[in-house]
């Protein structure tokens, strides 16, 4: 698998407005998107680090994969996201080598990017993401 | 708070050997040290990917922070580490503006970073450390 570098850090979030703020005034970041993404039933809001993303997550449904996560563990990280040369061999060649995959081919993500999620048991406890961004 | 990127990503493992095979044989990624850090009771690992290191921590000793994490949550991403630049004004600037430090001031942690780690409860769930390289 050919990955660059990490896309984007996850972080589930209770309150996205109080979020942002720590992410600006202390940490001195600059929020520069937020999107919502309809068919995960969150919020997003972007800040990049260096060559990485921080993905603020809000649920906007207590049913959706956010709202269920932050009820089991609570507010925090959520998941890893990797940029990688050529998503749909990437995911080939991680299913033959026994990985399980949550999504079998990749799917529209935030910000336009092509997305799939590996399984955590089958990574040792990281919900690990995979990303392409083929309008580069 | 100067923010340059994020240094690493610390991940609790509970057998380091599997976690190592798994990040080079199916991610790609090549481990380029292992180090025992005494004081924290964790056996660590380091790949790097972009600018940004993954850091696979085992623990030595089940009553250790590693141990106990895993024993409540389960293996999974542990914390989040800021590069900044003025590691000591970082914490004062923190502090007065509120967050909860759990290192009022920097130590030496693995690679001979200065680091020093922010409370979650202050940091929306996610254990944040800030770390810098005084020898560069």
């Amino acid at each position: 698998m050919n990955i660059t570098h990490i896309e984007h850090i996850g972080i589930a979030v209770s309150n996205m407005e109080e979020a942002i703020a720590y992410y600006e005034n202390i940490l001195g970041m600059k929020c520069y998107a937020i999107e919502e993404v309809k068919d995960q039933k969150v919020k997003t809001a972007f800040f990049m680090v260096g060559q990485t993303k921080i993905e603020l997550l809000e649920s906007t449904d207590p049913e959706g994969p956010i709202g269920k996560f932050i009820e089991k563990k609570g507010a925090g990280i959520h998941h890893m996201a990797f940029a990688v040369k050529g998503i749909e061999e990437a995911l080939e060649e991680t299913a033959a080598k026994g990985v399980t995959l949550i999504d079998k081919a990749p799917r529209k993500g935030a910000e336009g990017l092509d997305i799939a999620f590996l399984h955590p048991k089958s990574t040792y406890g990281v919900l690990t993401e995979l990303c392409e961004n083929k309008s580069k």
